[in-house]
């Protein structure tokens, strides 16, 4: 994997940070950056311009294109394990972070090899950020067709990162046929407006608002179409990738929470009256609540990773991709999800009966885990990944591909 | 029990609510009063001078005071019932409410009857509200002997409910015996400053926040020495007066939760896909949901209930209280704790899973019963109710009585 | 309520207690005799004729009957109060006595004032014990019109408390019409073969086993269809008593698990390595387990409890039973019966976890409180329950009058 | 990895089966020749004397000795996967099988050089069992110094494994110093007398029952001294290769209880009235908890898998071990254990909720899987490992290394 480059610039480098390095230690210098002003941040919400440089100048958006692309040719591992450390301090960020990567697994998997080809190099060479206005939910935008292609005209809810983003990914249902397009299109082409109304309990940072299309003109060669959505097993690896993604950052901001909950323990060692023990550090319930909390996000973790590793193998796999291999990446994705959900809700929750009454000031805005977790953990239900699991256990199916699953 | 009279006002009807009728008719305008700008006072946090005073004119202060005192004469399982169904709509003025019946508790267990009487009379002729500044666990207030009284100097952290009081109930230190005081001073006295300074993640206008005294001026009848804390069964019932409003609290405002999540299930019935109903209202896991919501609040309002009522015996029988009736409505007490945290904390971190997604944004500020539980639920660990449980179920134990048991 | 009379004995007093006092008296002289044996007896299984004997020898199976018949005229918190008691005990014991009283309700609720006052008078004069026959699930066992009658021919599983009983409650399908029919008969009658088949994990006192009916003829006056079953919100009170005997019994063994557990905790007091306490009687997390394990009993009891209250009401209601009233009950006795559920669950198989590896020795079979409540729980799912109290919570409706709610 | 070759064997070929082919087609061979009789055996107790010489034919009890010395050279993770799988049909068997490894390890991670080659040696040509008589907290036996070694007298419980063994692992006091002395004897030595007097409710055919030792002859050349226990890092293994063992079984029995479940799932697959499903294959609880259970269980054998892999990396670098390896593979197999004991219990108990009440009969036995774990999950007190790991997470602190962290 060769270092990152230098990235180009939209802006100066306001945020003064000069990255440079191995894609572990532009992480590094990314997450030490970011925590600085999590805090001050989770109170604004709204774009977050400043960070966002920051993010485009680490050079990692790359990070998921082979070097022969121009890219740093991070492997799923590497590249959840980021996503991961990122959310520890700004599961925000985070979030449209990773987005760039499932916005290029759509690309991959949807889009012809000219195609993907392409824009792998474009996103390469001008550091390109991509924001998402794919909701296979909401079907009000209607593709209509044009000579060339295809008019997009029509509102989408929860276009996260599509805000200070380069191009954006966007579906659309076709007029005559009913047809899920999916269209990869420059966010500054006429016909785009970007609402800039998301205003939520969590994740307030994600710009997940809403966008209009008026009339909004998509090439031909801009539609990924061949062999596009649901194709084959291969390309229905988007939902995986996806969950994958949420599932690494609801661990990541849970152990976010878990750290600030030992610094303010640790800050604060008095133990109750009627303890056994002099300083929290020996309280035995003090003690039980983290041995919970740790191994919860200990066996969340060895999960995604594990689910990470059989990702991996089954993208180097292509369109040989068999349901076997398929299947088993779902269950290993689902379960990992299941575990993350639980724990981290469970640690962004509790965590301030050990961390004391003092941690619930407003300046530390110590809540901000628990609603970011509350929130993203609300993006599909996991009783449906309990279910599909379990009609695995009983029988012995394995889940049907689809943008859930 | 009598009507409630017109309460002296010390600002105008700035509310506009005619208050009459039975206390519960007072409580139920009271509550729809409250319900109506509850989510734009968690937004503003603060002190809400115009619903504070709507308190003081519903003539609900004097609930708790006999009626040959001039109050409304209510039972506990009253006074909690009505505590717990404004927490439903505000568990801020709810707190504060209920500290009211706090400090009166306070009263008339550590003083004498002359004392209490006196005190009784003046808060139901005066309509006095109440605040706290007793914190067992904050040494920081001392007492220094001056001719006729004390001075008391220092400060004092979390004095919930002071700003715009009449009254107060504050703690100190003696200087040279170490001796726990308590005494009833008048809010406006020289001496006192409310610093005005909560500002917290929930119960965002409880007014929790620091007092500092100067050489505050007590007087010897101002001091609750006779028989004073703790000097009695009966007088230590005060912690479980204290712990059964929090109880309550936490009940009610979790059944606020649920009636949101009722709401906005409500308002988007729309089924996950691959359930086998066709609307929420009877789909399988969303009733499964709803039904272990509902349950736990159930159990914890049925406990409390019961808890209500071995107070009331409790309470009539003033010094004659012995370890057993004491020790049961201990431990009735602590179960219904128990219960509350848990089934509220549950309820109110996962009804978003039932109420959906768009229940996130941030104008409903659906969080904010989260985030008020979660902060009132820290008041004393709940480890430490459940210990003393297992004291009973192990050894035979009732609680020790103290400022938490 | 009067005291017990000398009830007529079918063989010699030969357990050797000699029955006297209230009603609690009564109880307390049958849970000591059983408690000796219950043992040896779960190893055995089988039918218990000694101490079956010892019940009908106190009294109690007249608890319910009024005295004006000449029962004990016991109110329904009374009745569930003894049953619990002897769960505490023997919980297969307690299940065929408590059976006495649902066969009673069938009676009371499905026949004319006649026939219920004939067998009330009958069951009390003559110290009758009836078993179940009457199982909704299971049509296998066809009536055929016969002049005078019918001929009941066919299968019956889970007849519990047949063995050795004088009088039974069979039902069966009407071949014509498909209607559902139950009866009373004396179960020494021509045509009844109890097959005294039942092994099982747990329970294994109940003779829950299967009956054979071969032209069983019923007489047209030992029909119980005047009114019927679910005839009316009052006769379908039937299910909630039996689901409220379900839960007592439950509430009675885990308790009698946890009393078990404290005996082996402090004949073997040692602690864990690392523990910051001398003896398991101070130990932390033995406190903390054992203050779970009584909390959750405790709320489990005073559900029951409170939902035995609102059964009196009802049952006193007579015919004049409204909706409202059924369905509070009905949401107070599955509430209870899921507390119940779980919590014994939790105590029945984690109290060994406190009680020490010793308690597992075979001699002790600790391990019946376990299995008799895992048969137990088994009756119908709990998840129907939970789905109808969401049912309340999300959509106000009360639960469906049936054989199970 | 060479293949098995024929064992001796002290009996006939009793068994009937021809074991042959790779440690994985053996483990095969032998867990559908156990579990043919498993259920009759939970019954009997006792020694399985015809299973243990199946045990022994197969070969897999050289599987940890390297090919050098005679063995079948497995690496850790092989070894765990085979008693896992060994665990689903029979976990007595599961237990004594892979205590041969505990005793063969200890063997390696105390002894000299010498006595470890010559022991391994031994065992692989010899093809012997190891039974166990090491027990940390039982300190009755003591051991007398005597010319060339020691005699041991005194009484040890819980020796698992010891009955038809042909060696044995067994601790004493030092008499003068309280040293805690390790020795290899053969199992018929005089002076040993291995009392058979296991009953228990679980864990039926582990034998272990106690020993008493009169005089035992133990030669200076026998005892493990030499680096001796807990002598180092890498000595200290031993109790993370039993704590694994542990987790490994709690998994493979419980993996067997849910196959239990799924195959009477699917016999008996009516549901019940008021689901919307068909039939339970369809039914949305059903599906709900078998995906509970399964996701449990993977989560628990992802984790014993990710520890194994670091266990058999910690068991290479021999002396070299160092601190952070160490207490990396403790807190994994922690992890571990705490997941694999929760969700085991769950599964084990819960799993006749799905299952159906049916599955109750005594004779499917299926109760004894919950039996078989809930004894072997109190091996030592699973919440000192979410104290230990608790330490890591507040005060990152690695587990102190003892008998049982």
């Amino acid at each position: 994997m060769k270092l990152a480059v230098d990235s180009q610039s939209k802006h100066a480098h306001i945020h003064g940070v000069d990255f440079s390095g191995t894609p572990q230690q532009l992480a590094d210098q990314l997450s030490a950056y970011l925590a600085k002003s999590a805090v001050e941040r989770d109170i604004a919400g709204g774009t977050p311009y400043e960070q966002r440089q920051a993010v485009r100048d680490s050079g990692l958006l790359k990070l998921l294109i082979p070097e022969a692309y121009g890219g740093l040719g991070g492997s799923w591992p590497e590249i959840y394990a980021i996503i991961r450390q990122i959310a520890r301090v700004d599961s925000s960020i985070a979030q449209v972070f990773a987005f760039q990567f499932l916005m290029l697994t759509s690309i991959r998997l949807y889009a012809s090899e000219a195609q993907w080809q392409h824009y792998y190099r474009l996103t390469a060479s001008h550091n390109l950020w991509w924001g998402n206005a794919l909701n296979p939910l909401d079907n009000r935008t209607i593709a209509r067709k044009v000579a060339g292609g295809y008019q997009f005209t029509g509102q989408k809810s929860f276009c996260s990162g599509s805000m200070d983003s380069d191009y954006m990914i966007v579906s659309a249902i076709e007029e005559s046929t009913g047809k899920f397009l999916v269209a990869a299109v420059p966010t500054d082409r006429s016909g785009i407006r970007l609402n800039g109304d998301w205003d939520n309990m969590g994740q307030r940072q994600t710009d997940s608002g809403s966008a209009e299309f008026d009339r909004l003109l998509v090439n031909d060669n801009e539609l990924l179409l061949d062999p596009g959505p649901l194709s084959s097993l291969f390309a229905s690896l988007r939902s995986l990738v996806a969950q994958l993604i949420f599932t690494n950052i609801y661990i990541g901001l849970a152990e976010g929470a878990l750290q600030d909950g030992v610094k303010y323990s640790t800050s604060n060692s008095r133990v109750w009256s009627g303890s056994l023990a002099q300083t929290i550090h020996e309280d035995p319930f003090t003690l039980l609540h983290y041995g919970e909390f740790w191994s919860g996000l200990h066996a969340s973790a060895i999960l995604a990773d594990h689910a990470a590793g059989l990702l991996d193998k089954a993208w180097l796999q292509d369109l040989a991709l068999d349901e076997k291999a398929r299947g088993e990446l779902a269950l290993a994705v689902f379960s990992a999800k299941v575990q993350a959900t639980r724990s981290g809700l469970d640690v962004t929750s509790r965590i301030f009966e050990v961390a004391g009454a003092r941690a619930t000031t407003a300046k530390l805005r110590m809540d901000r885990y628990w609603r970011n977790l509350r929130v993203y953990t609300l993006h599909d239900p996991v009783d449906y990944k309990l279910r599909d699991l379990g009609d695995w256990a009983l029988n012995g199916k394995y889940p049907t591909p689809s943008f859930y699953a």
